[in-house]
């Protein structure tokens, strides 16, 4: 199977958990599950997913195991983004080139989509322990999303980044910022994965340490897109960060540097995977996709 | 120990536990930390951890297991009241008396207060399961808490709720929201407090029973006390049910009804828990307590 093939292969099988998970049951709130569905399915290239299942495939083969965990990673992340989009926090019409949820929903159904993906993730997580055959090490995997996700991940990075607007800010608030706004989600899906697959200690920190470069990568990545990307491929407004009056890594550190860094990173992150070979090549070549990715 | 030296037990304990787990430990995000701790920490009864508690104590003495659980019922019911309040939702500037949230740290930060409360519940909840000596049946009761807050329980109701402001609905779709706006997550705090005591099965459909008549009596309770309540005593002005045009039970069935409504659900749930005195006393006396609060 070559590398279009495989990442295929990941999206459709977390596309139909997520669908199996966002089944309606209740004709009463029928309107919270299509705007959970709206942004779910609003075109995300599942990459925290597909994350989860490519690392766990480093150690064992039965990555089918590691769907639902997969699963609420898209969840919690698709949350973020609605909420992010709020008129409070980034006020943004467009994402990925369809309108954002609270366009569609309103604003308060988009709180509570999000608050309802955001608990959903977790209901998953927990019927998935209950129904373990090895109930602690699937609550470590299941722990690993939720702090990252929580008040010293995710949550956190998204308070610093909104405290910064506007302001000078070091060097050390942007790491804070990446490292955890978006970075923590990313190692967590990678190290989630492995350790639901059973893999040693050693392997555990070589595969956060891959992670944690990924993560960093994606997010300079990102924000280089935002200047030199294209809006038809972006699906949404470049120059938005700089709008926001948003701290980024091109503004700190220029744009050569910032390609530098990816790359750097990166290499970094793919002379670990060779070490796993040749179980490794999807996520070798996804490195790649990732750092010459246009959107 | 008399009823009011009992719930001031209660009361403390879950505080200290509370403050424990919403420790700052980052300068960088310091305002999330406040925020969650203004709102966790503004007066509110901690009638659900304390029903966690109680409900514990029925089947074992070692309620202070029970902590953690009852922590996390009380931080979402909290961050559920912080996003309630919000412009977008039923747009209340006071509760309890002080500002809400929005209102002291912006809506932003708000947003995100609400959002890290429900994810620190189940990191605390995921942490108990890990370190648990039988992590399927603390995995069980903390499903329970999940489940009772998620798209068919709180935030359920709270949509249908939403959507049904300024129309004529059913007694169904009332029945709908207090089942689950508020009903779910009380009569939850008693069946989860029960389960991890290590309840029997017939023991645990009684306490089902309980918790759902206390949780039906407690919504057309507050339901009265927004008509013939003391502003004073309540910390926020009365009649804002109406004023946003919202379905009340005293409304659909007037105000009579619904005192007698209150009185007959408190009553059959009395005559359960006389089974389990003289363990039960401390919650004969919080149903007595809860049919004659003015707040």
């Amino acid at each position: 199977m070559n590398f279009k093939e495989q990442i295929e292969k990941y999206q459709q099988l977390v596309d139909q958990s997520l669908d199996q998970y966002l089944e309606k049951e209740n004709d009463e709130n029928d309107i919270l599950y299509e705007s959970m569905r709206y942004s779910v399915f609003a075109g995300g290239k599942r990459l925290r997913p597909i994350l989860v299942l490519a690392s766990y495939e480093l150690f064992d083969q039965e990555f089918k195991e590691a769907l639902p965990l997969a699963a609420s990673f898209e969840m919690i992340h698709t949350y973020s983004l609605i909420h992010d989009d709020l008129p409070a926090m980034d006020n943004d019409d467009y994402r990925r080139g369809k309108l954002t949820n609270h366009k569609v929903y309103s604003e308060s159904i988009a709180i509570l989509a999000g608050d309802g993906l955001l608990n959903l993730a977790h209901e998953i997580l927990l019927k998935e322990i209950i129904h373990s055959s090895d109930p602690v090490r699937t609550a470590k995997s299941s722990y690993i999303l939720s702090e990252a996700s929580g008040v010293k991940g995710m949550i956190g990075g998204q308070v610093v980044d909104i405290l910064s607007e506007g302001k000078e800010i070091s060097k050390n608030t942007l790491n804070y910022i990446h490292k955890n706004k978006t970075g923590a989600l990313i190692t967590a899906a990678m190290v989630s994965g492995a350790l639901l697959a059973k893999a040693s200690e050693d392997d555990l920190i070589n595969v956060e340490k891959i992670g944690g470069n990924l993560g960093l990568a994606f997010q300079i990545k990102d924000d280089l897109l935002d200047i030199t990307g294209d809006e038809s491929k972006l699906g949404k407004k470049t120059g938005s960060d700089e709008n926001c009056d948003k701290s980024t890594y091109p503004k700190l550190f220029g744009v050569e540097e910032s390609q530098r860094k990816v790359e750097e990173l990166t290499k970094e992150a793919k002379e670990l995977l060779t070490n796993y070979l040749p179980k490794s090549q999807f996520l070798l070549d996804l490195c790649d996709y990732l750092i010459m990715r246009d959107h």
